[in-house]
């Protein structure tokens, strides 16, 4: 076992068990202090913050990776992560060691501890990287074949061309918020009635899509490609994703191009990075794809061996802005994924398109097998036609204005959870045109 | 009249009548000199660049926008292109104004004349704009027209939406490269037989869109948008823009969420934005976009005064590795497109997405109505059945590896030509997989 991820391990920072934040977890993310200072570099431990660019001032990031390295005073993360595997796996090893009970380097050193910790609540989470280029998968088998049993047949709901390669589009990067943005209701063409002409107006059925992203780390270049084999090392970590959508929006726009501004006014991120190599212990078997599982053969490149999917339990949550408190809508789990992140970013750039540090990319809607699984407000209340129950006797089929959507997921050890935390945003009313 | 754009203005540096940068043009753009130094923004004139940042350095910017301000020194036009039109307009005035025959400053000052001028066969052009997102349209009612024909339904071949909206998706900012750039052809999955199985190998219809690019100057905030009034404000220049395609990938999968890896390996771009102000006098009227002329009313938020489109001719080149001279295969206009860049900016961000300086939005491939003037080999050759013929005995369905593409456009003053210079890319051949 990678003597990181010891359940035994404790830190001298106390923290509850149900904390998404352990000793054996780690995650990384950019903060600002409420009470003043430039942004920076953290790893969460319990409900404090380990403000990073003190250890590095210290001088505390001793190894052959990190020595003499100056990435954690910044306002993003893009220059860890294009560091590598290497000086992540230092990072975390140091990190740990210095949080670890019984070593008293930082524990003793009132001083240090003073300037190097920071509690949640006293500080403003950013958003973790500068994002060159937001890629959105569509890898949820269930995801694509409830929407094709939707828009178009539900007897051919899946598209030839999706057993066979991970479909994927471009996002829209400058609309990537953190966690706490509030989303606008976006104003749109729409055409409810295929009859009559367009009409503009608010989205009238704004919708969350719940997700998984993971960042880039090192790149390729332009013209050069990562192999299936590689893909593991060009990968920092995971992120919840809320991809806001407008279904009318993009029902009206989307052919032949795919989805424009159905989608760009807003993709929520949690702030915490979930390393990869805090998320080894939680690999299990994905959905076979081989023709004796009834699938079609893959083609060479996107072959992976070993454990290809992710356990993570995730859930999302709606509280109204009038209601007393929040309904679980939904609960779901990452390893209903057919097409792993390592195939995500190997067919990415099988074409020779250039990775870059701090690229997102995102999994598209995760839907499990039962309803009560579907990532989407479109898949629960099926198009409208099902309305989603909340507390309280109240309901759903879109999302109202004051709407606060909570997403939450973690991945469950032997005694501790490694969590994401939370993305949340709350939609405001669309403003007057 | 703008008296910038006054056809007897001449300069102290020697300028050809058909140079694309006399002037009256004034483009800016990226480069390295050869010898060493560091990458600041320059301005072309005849076959020289004028060095802004030693300008800069010589305070002889002392207007009220750019006195004081440090954007030349840089290695890309971001921070330029944030200021607004009234610091473009102030830079153009006071360049022009250097660059004139009776103005001594510059003309006169043999020292100050070495450090900024340098001759184009001395500089590296880079990148102009560091991209945050790039976007691209589908602006040309021939071009939708001929895909929809070749792919759907000759008599239904516009798609129900194209004349409500200017049709766009988001494309990928990581691999836009300056002309000059080779590009690899790609790899990817093909199904050429619709009864088979898709295979793994390098596209054999690799093909160049010919399109044009604006840069957005100062951005919006997310949630809000820019007015079809406001857009000029926020539109600095233009580019030429080669959008490489690989139809055989793109064919395959784009259905249901648009293109990605068939145009994700490479978009060039001219190193030289012309401003929106040097090319005002060659706005010219667009197709009218009223039911008088057959077209559906437009929503009001679309709607736009004025003349919209562009009179630029343009010309795309063949040039094979084994020939003695390019071919012009195809000669074409900007004002071909049906919507203009405001309509395509306004209606990128009518819902509340962020544009920031320095994205990029393309047209789409512009193609006229006389097959000559398509852009794109698809179009060309329509579909490969139509081979076009080359010089010497030669001739083209799509590219062969070896096979340099150029782009030129100007726009034809009294005089004088307002140019872009060229944009061109040489295929390779793919990568041993």
């Amino acid at each position: 076992m990678n003597p990181t991820h010891d359940p035994t391990l404790r830190s001298f920072i106390d923290v509850h068990s149900d904390s998404p934040f352990p000793i054996q977890n780690l995650p990384f993310g950019v903060f600002e202090r409420k009470a003043g200072g430039r942004a920076r570099v953290g790893v969460a431990i319990g409900d404090q913050v380990l403000d990073l660019a003190v250890l590095e001032e210290e001088k505390l990031f001793g190894g052959e990776h990190l020595a003499g390295q100056r990435v954690f005073a910044h306002s993003s993360l893009n220059l860890f992560m294009g560091l590598g595997r290497p000086a992540w796996r230092e990072a975390r090893r140091t990190i740990q060691n210095l949080l670890r009970h019984d070593n008293p380097t930082l524990r003793d050193d009132a001083g240090l501890r003073k300037r190097a910790f920071v509690s949640q609540d006293d500080v403003e989470m950013l958003l973790p990287a500068q994002i060159g280029d937001y890629t959105d998968f569509y890898s949820s088998r269930q995801h694509a074949t409830n929407v094709g049993s939707m828009f178009r047949d539900p007897n051919n709901a899946l598209l030839p061309n999706w057993l066979h390669l991970p479909v994927g589009y471009h996002g829209r990067a400058s609309s990537v918020v953190v966690s706490g943005t509030d989303v606008v209701r976006p104003h749109g063409q729409l055409r409810p009635n295929d009859d009559e002409p367009p009409t503009f107006g608010p989205s009238k059925l704004l919708d969350f899509e719940l997700e998984m992203g993971f960042f880039v780390g090192p790149g390729n270049e332009l013209g050069e490609s990562i192999s299936i084999d590689e893909a593991e090392q060009h990968i920092f970590g995971f992120v919840l994703v809320n991809d806001w959508s407008a279904r009318d929006i993009q029902k009206w726009e989307y052919v032949p191009l795919g989805p424009f501004l159905g989608k760009s006014f807003a993709t929520s991120v949690s702030p915490w990075v979930v390393t990869a190599e805090a998320l080894e212990p939680f690999r299990v078997e994905g959905e076979s794809q081989t023709p004796e599982a009834g699938n079609p053969p893959l083609l060479d490149y996107l072959k992976q061996q070993g454990k290809r999917s992710l356990d993570i339990h995730l859930e999302v949550g709606l509280w109204p802005e009038d209601a007393d408190r929040p309904t679980t809508i939904a609960e779901s789990n990452a390893k209903y994924l057919y097409w792993s992140p390592e195939q995500q970013l190997t067919h990415h750039t099988v074409n020779g398109c250039n990775a870059r540090p701090g690229d997102l990319m995102a999994s598209g809607t995760i839907s499990g097998e039962e309803k009560g699984s579907y990532g989407s407000m479109l898949e629960l209340s099926w198009r409208g036609t099902d309305p989603v129950p909340l507390r309280d006797g109240d309901e759903r089929t879109f999302l109202k204005d004051g709407d606060l959507v909570t997403m939450n997921g973690w991945a469950q050890g032997d005694g501790y959870r490694v969590g994401f935390g939370e993305v949340h945003g709350r939609v405001l009313p669309a403003r007057s045109a």
